[in-house]
C-alpha cells in the first residue's frame, strides 16, 4: 500500500496506523506524565507526553525507523543517507542499526563531537562537510546517487511524517479524547503526523502548533497560506532553526491545525526551569516549546483537556545546567 | 485489621496489599523505564521505578499518605505530626492536604527556604527549630502531645513502611519476576515495604540494599546482627544521613533483605549524569544510590533482570547544576 519510493505522496492516517505497526516494541512507548502545578497555572488539564524519554532521547526515532522499515529489501541492503546534526541524525542512526541497514549520516565539521559520536557509536558512517563552503543538500545528493543510498529527510517524507504521528495516536489511546493538542513545529513533520492521528482518534481536538519567535516562518506561512521561508533564526530551539514548512507537511498543516502562536527563548527557558524542577526531567529547548505557550497564556486552554508533546531531551548538559542553575 | 495505634506491630504483605488499594487514583503509578546503555555497561536487564516522578517528586508520598489514612476518623479531626527537613515533610503535607487532616511539620531554622515554602505552600504549619539548641524529637512529642496530634515517623512506622511497599508491587507487576531489587538504605522503610512485596510477587528475587560510603551503618548492623548507630554522614546523599535504622526496619532487613553495599559520593554525581544524560531524568543523589552501585560494579547483576528503584528527584536546581554541568 504504502509506496516509499515515491515520497511526494501525502501520508494518510493509514500510515499513521501502520507506522505504529511496524514500532509496536521497538519505539519506546513513551509515559504520559501530569503536573498538578502546571494545572493549577494554566487552569486545564494537561497531559505531557514524554518523547524526551524515547529511544535516542526524541521522537525522530518514530519517523527514522518507520521509512527505513518502510523501504524495499532491495533499498534496504543499499542503504539510506540523512544529513543532520541534530535528533534526525542519531534517530537515523540508531533506526538503521536495529533494522542492519548502513546509514551514511552527513553532518557539519563544526558539530558537537558529542553527536558526531553518538552518531557514530550506533555504527554509522559520519562524512563531514563545512557548512560555510558546502551545500549539505548538494553534497548528501551525491553520495546517495554515487552509492545507491536512499535518502531519508528530516520531515517531508511520507513515512517519516506517519511515524511520528504514533506519539499523539499513543497519547489519545492513554488520555482519551482531548480538545486541543499542542505541538513544537519546526519542519513541520511532528505536528503534520499528530494532526492526521487527532484527526481520526480525537475529532474537534484543536491541534495548534509552537514555534519560537524567531523562527516564525511556520506562522507567517499559515497566515499567508504559501510556505515562506526565512534566514536561519537565532534561537536556543536549535530543533526548530528550520527555514521553511515542506511540501508535503505545509498542506497538512494548513487543513488541520487550527492555529500557530509563537514563545520567546526566555519562555524556554523558563520552561526548562520548570520540567527539571517540577517535574524532573531533563528537555531540551525545543522540547518546551508546547508546554512555554500553555505556561506563559499564548494559548487559552482553561477548562480544556490538553496533549501537550515535550518532543525531546537532547541538550548538553553543561548548557542545561547554564539554563538551570542560574 | 491494621491497627495504626500500635506502630510496633510488624508490617506484613497484607499491608502492603491494602496500601496498594488506599492508593490507587491518588498517588502516580510511575513508569519504568529502561535503558540499553545501562544494560550494556551491567550485562544485565535493568528496570527503573522512577519515584522521582511521583507526587511530591519522591517515593515518600506513599508511606505518608498510607499512614495518614490509616488513621481512624478522631485521630484525622486532630491532625498529624512530622519531624523532617526533607522528602517525607512534603510528602506529609501533602498527603494530609489531600485527606483534609491539619498537619503540623517540625523543621529546622536553617532549611532551604524552598522547603519550607513548597511545605506551607500544600497548607501545613511549619514549626522551626534550632537544630543545635533543640531536640526535634523532643519538640515534636512535646507539640503533638500538647495538641494530640499523631507523630507520622518517617521510616520506622508499619503503615509508611507498607506504602512504600507498594513502588516494588507497581514494579514487579510491570515487569513480571525480577532476580534482584536494588532499593537505596537510608532509615529502611523503602526497602522494608520492598522486601515484603518481593518476598510475596516475586520469590527467590534477591534485594539488596544500597548507602553513601560515609554513612554505612545498615551494613554495619546488617554485619553485626543488631542496630549499629554512626555519627550523622558527610555524604551528598540526604535522603540517606539516617544514623541508624528503625526497631521495625531492621528485623525485615535481617530477615528479607539479601546484602547491603555502599557508594561514594563521586559515584552518586558519575550517575546523577548519567541519569540527566542517557535518560533525561531530574535524580535527587540519594535517588541515584541504587543504580550507582550497579553501574559501577558494586553489586554483579550479569545475565539478571534487575529491578532498580529511582526514590526521589528533589534537588536544588543549583546544586544540580553543579553536579551535572561540568
Amino acid at each position: 500500500m504504502t509506496e516509499p519510493s515515491r515520497p511526494s505522496r501525502s501520508p494518510t492516517f493509514a500510515d499513521v496506523a501502520r507506522a505504529a505497526e511496524r514500532l509496536a516494541g521497538v519505539a519506546h512507548r513513551t509515559p504520559v506524565l501530569t503536573s498538578r502545578t502546571a494545572d493549577a497555572q494554566t487552569g486545564a488539564r494537561l497531559f505531557f507526553k514524554a518523547e524526551n524519554l524515547q529511544r535516542a532521547g526524541a521522537f525522530k526515532f518514530r519517523g527514522a525507523y518507520n521509512a527505513i522499515a518502510a523501504l524495499p529489501a532491495d533499498a534496504r541492503a543499499r542503504g539510506v543517507l540523512a544529513y543532520s546534526s541534530g535528533n534526525h541524525a542519531q534517530a537515523m542512526a540508531l533506526a538503521a542499526r536495529l533494522l542492519a541497514v548502513p546509514a551514511t549520516i552527513v553532518m557539519p565539521l563544526d558539530a558537537p563531537a558529542m553527536k558526531v559520536a553518538a552518531t557514530e557509536g550506533y555504527g554509522a558512517e559520519v562524512v563531514r562537510f563545512d557548512r560555510y563552503t558546502q551545500d549539505r543538500v548538494a553534497l548528501g545528493r551525491e553520495i546517495a546517487e554515487a552509492r545507491g543510498l536512499t535518502l531519508i529527510p528530516p520531515y517531508d517524507h511520507p513515512d517519516v511524517i506517519a511515524g511520528q504521528g504514533t506519539a499523539a495516536l499513543e497519547l489519545i489511546e492513554d488520555t482519551g479524547p482531548l480538545d486541543m493538542l499542542v505541538v513544537c513545529l519546526g519542519g513541520g513533520g511532528l505536528i503534520s503526523g499528530c494532526a492526521l492521528a487527532a484527526a481520526e482518534r480525537s475529532p474537534g481536538c484543536a491541534v495548534i502548533g509552537v514555534e519560537p519567535e524567531a523562527g516564525d516562518d511556520g506562522q507567517r506561512s499559515f497566515r499567508a497560506g504559501r510556505i515562506v521561508t526565512i534566514p536561519v533564526p537565532r534561537t536556543i530551539a536549535d530543533g526548530a532553526q528550520t527555514t521553511f514548512l515542506g511540501a508535503l507537511t505545509f498542506p497538512i498543516i494548513r487543513e488541520r491545525v487550527a492555529d500557530i502562536v509563537t514563545v520567546s527563548d526566555g519562555e524556554l527557558v523558563a520552561t526548562m526551569r520548570f520540567f527539571a524542577e517540577r517535574m524532573k526531567l531533563v528537555v531540551e529547548p525545543t522540547g518546551c516549546l508546547a508546554a512555554a505557550a500553555l505556561l506563559h497564556g499564548r494559548i487559552a486552554a482553561r477548562g480544556k483537556r490538553v496533549g501537550v508533546v515535550i518532543s525531546g531531551g537532547n541538550v548538553d548538559l553543561a548548557a542545561f545546567a547554564r539554563h538551570v542553575g542560574t
